[in-house]
């Protein structure tokens, strides 16, 4: 990061009016307490890490208002109510820097048909190409390379990552963001066996994603069949997630690594489900669901459930199912042991 | 979806010749009897939703000859011999509004080397890259941002979707369709491990395509250490799907979502994987054989097999053990009480 | 492949002063004994397909030196001391017939950034972005349609092709090979539940890949929360790999297709993990730990670990379990009997 702030900046950034000791350098960098070097910032976020502290070579600590102890040489302490609080107050400075505000207009190499509509202040970079009647809201961000197709449109303040594809008559609302990579309305997996051959189920629906959604890189999500593949608004879904046609996922949904769900199936809201995780076609998982990771849910699921394993079963009969499990081989010897007994016993009394 | 055809329009295209009611509205989008809403087509596919189709809100219904029933005001009952047929003739339909015939020609944007090959009739959209060598067939359509390497091939009516990379010598048969963000040739995973470190193996086979093939969103297909990695007619798989190097899939193979096939596996014909299944390396699936989702196939399979669960076993098996597995903890208490009770009865008669 | 060498530059290549036959064929391909046919090279890599050679239609054949037998009309044996290190030497050079040696400088479609520094010897293809602040090292070849972000570094004789991504700030050592669609640098996936609503964490942390890195298609680096995810020096992995924010992965590891890493988890060196394998968020795994296709890993395992199943236990103890499993509807039974035995005997004896 080619950022550097000084130690006075860092103070007033964080609200602080309390410190010890002194630095002259400039913050370069974050790091964990053992991690920390000069240059760097680091904080106790966690009392248990308390015994670290002492031993950090970072040039700039941030504590709990009352923490003792003094700071090295060329060490600064920084005394706040909330040193976690106020690390992402430094964390949302430091991404300002890190992706500087974009300059309004379409650059000169992107490819934008003539009717699209493109607000004033929005960005589109190099390389993007943005094909006919699409709408383009204020202050979106396209950064380069990205495609929006044929009457699609992304909602105001979205921010499409390099290499982000989203195709005809697909909808974004406000404040999406799409990590580089993610494929927005690529066709469902539709095909109907005739005479030897899978025909294809013409995919002619849509996929409308709410407010306030992230999608994590390479994520694929499918048009529907017809009508509609949802997003509910507040949703965050990570990367390499595949989501079926059809498919509606509810509002402030939590999607890990690697998730799979498969063709029209609901999500209700509030669902959050591990890495891995697996979902099957046609079913319902009820508000505020969570599972495992790996998970893999196979039936409806009541609001509120929490399950694990394939396939998924309640979280706390699962943990005791896996603990088991590797004793299995203990539990075939000791019915051999028991049906042997018998027969002896058997034997003897006969 | 920018379409809308009059409800004498979707008549005409289903053939119907008898109706009850009327609309006046155009139909403007497609949805399921529960969800349309004025301006929608509905459609009863299925006998069990029969119930649902006086509560509809839609304003055109496709329904078998001789159902009964009266339409609400201002809609309008299309009666047809199988209303699933008569909306797969109007998706169609719509699929050519959606995605209509592209103009022939190389978009000034896109980077050609002078001894490409293109037929007449073929597209290359904005951004795009072919490099030296290629073969290009007629009405082929390469959508935008789409890479084909040196020497590749690409035949007759296929359409390769934003973001595609067809890496160098590859060959694509004829109306193959790639999803956006398909990788076709990317280097098989091999590494020799010599003084603790791994030396790569060149991977210098290609991709070979047949005919008919369709790959989703993001998927990827490497190319051979020498020799082929081959897709057979037909096939149809669906994204971020991963075939390894020297894999052979044969002809009508249904692959789902998130499947691996390790390298130098063989798929015969009307193999069908569910989603997120897995298939070790140097093993051969028997032709027709069907995996459920998540299966993890680690060795050969005969013809006709029906397998499920890791690692693979015989589906029915499967089903039961899946039934048995949240039992286990039961199961260790029965053994638990068997051994007592055996112990007492030996106290006893000791 | 449009490449052919004669036999006689086949022999110069591999050092081979012994022959027995001859063809007068051009060598176009490479192909397993039994698929080669006329124009192909094939060997005899392993003793065990020995009796293979007889049949094959090769052109030309490498055998060790001693190999007895007569080849076919039109057909050249070459005797080597060792096939497979002769087959690995021609494999390089077709590689290089594969991916000639770019040419020097900026392809005029690239968006490449004024104060970017390019070396003299490095390649940027048509239709990439370079953005502000780049360095890109000597001999780099960025093939096409690649993304390079704001700040970020390639070391020398690194190659991206098409579609890669490289975040803002991210860093790349020397002899780095990413496939195409890899994308470096996306956010770490980290919320705060605030109010009924996720809230991002900003990631503001970058990625640090050392040298001889190959990275496979479409996978994906998250940056980091804060400080560093790292990929050590030599280590290899495969497509559709997810590497969460902060993870560690040490010097020449092994990770094969679709593995996920959770965040904050640290792989030591020499770690190799198959397949669909996932690892769970803020765990270490030891020194040369090997974890099996579709391993769960959900601790930390000590060095020199080897593992299976999900979650994963010790291999062996795993592969004894997988096979008693299948066996559960049996288990059931025969402790169901034994109760039955035991009731009877208890009714017996009262």
């Amino acid at each position: 990061m080619q950022v550097a702030f000084s130690a006075e900046e860092i103070s007033r950034m964080v609200g602080s009016t309390a410190s010890r000791g002194a630095t002259t350098e400039n913050i370069r960098g974050l790091a964990a307490l053992t991690d920390a070097t000069t240059g760097d910032l680091t904080f106790l976020g966690n009392a248990k890490y308390k015994t670290q502290v002492a031993g950090t070579r970072a040039s700039l600590v941030l504590l709990p208002v009352g923490h003792a102890g003094e700071p090295s040489p060329g060490q600064l302490y920084v005394f706040v109510e909330n040193p976690s609080v106020a690390l992402a107050q430094i964390c949302a400075r430091l991404e300002h820097a890190l992706w500087p505000k974009p300059v309004a207009g379409v650059h000169p190499s992107a490819s934008v048909a003539p009717d699209a509509r493109i607000a004033a202040t929005a960005t589109i970079g190099p390389l993007c190409v943005v094909e006919s009647g699409v709408n383009i809201g204020e202050r979106v961000h396209l950064q380069a390379q990205v495609f929006v197709g044929r009457n699609a449109s992304v909602g105001e303040d979205s921010w499409l990552m390099p290499g982000v594809v989203v195709s005809a008559e697909c909808e974004l609302g406000r404040r999406v963001r799409l990590q580089p990579g993610v494929i927005v309305g690529s066709d469902g997996f539709g095909y109907e066996f005739s005479k030897g051959r899978h025909e294809k189920i013409p995919q002619v629906g849509i996929v409308r994603i709410g407010d306030d959604v992230e999608i994590g890189a390479n994520s694929t999500i499918d048009r529907a069949r017809f009508s509609l593949t949802t997003i509910g608004d507040g949703t965050k879904i990570d990367n390499l997630v595949q989501i079926g046609h059809n498919v509606v996922i509810g509002r402030h949904c939590l999607l890990c690594a690697q998730i799979g769900i498969a063709g029209s199936s609901t999500l209700e809201d509030y669902v959050v489900l591990g890495g891995q995780a697996g979902v099957a076609g046609h079913i319902r998982i009820g508000k505020g669901t969570k599972a495992g990771g790996r998970a893999g849910v196979t039936c409806d699921l009541a609001p509120g459930s929490f399950v694990n394993g394939t396939p998924a079963i309640p979280y706390m009969l699962e943990r005791r199912v896996a603990v088991l499990q590797p004793r299995l081989p203990e539990l075939f010897k000791r019915v051999g042991a028991l049906e042997e007994q018998l027969l002896d016993a058997k034997k003897t009394s006969s």
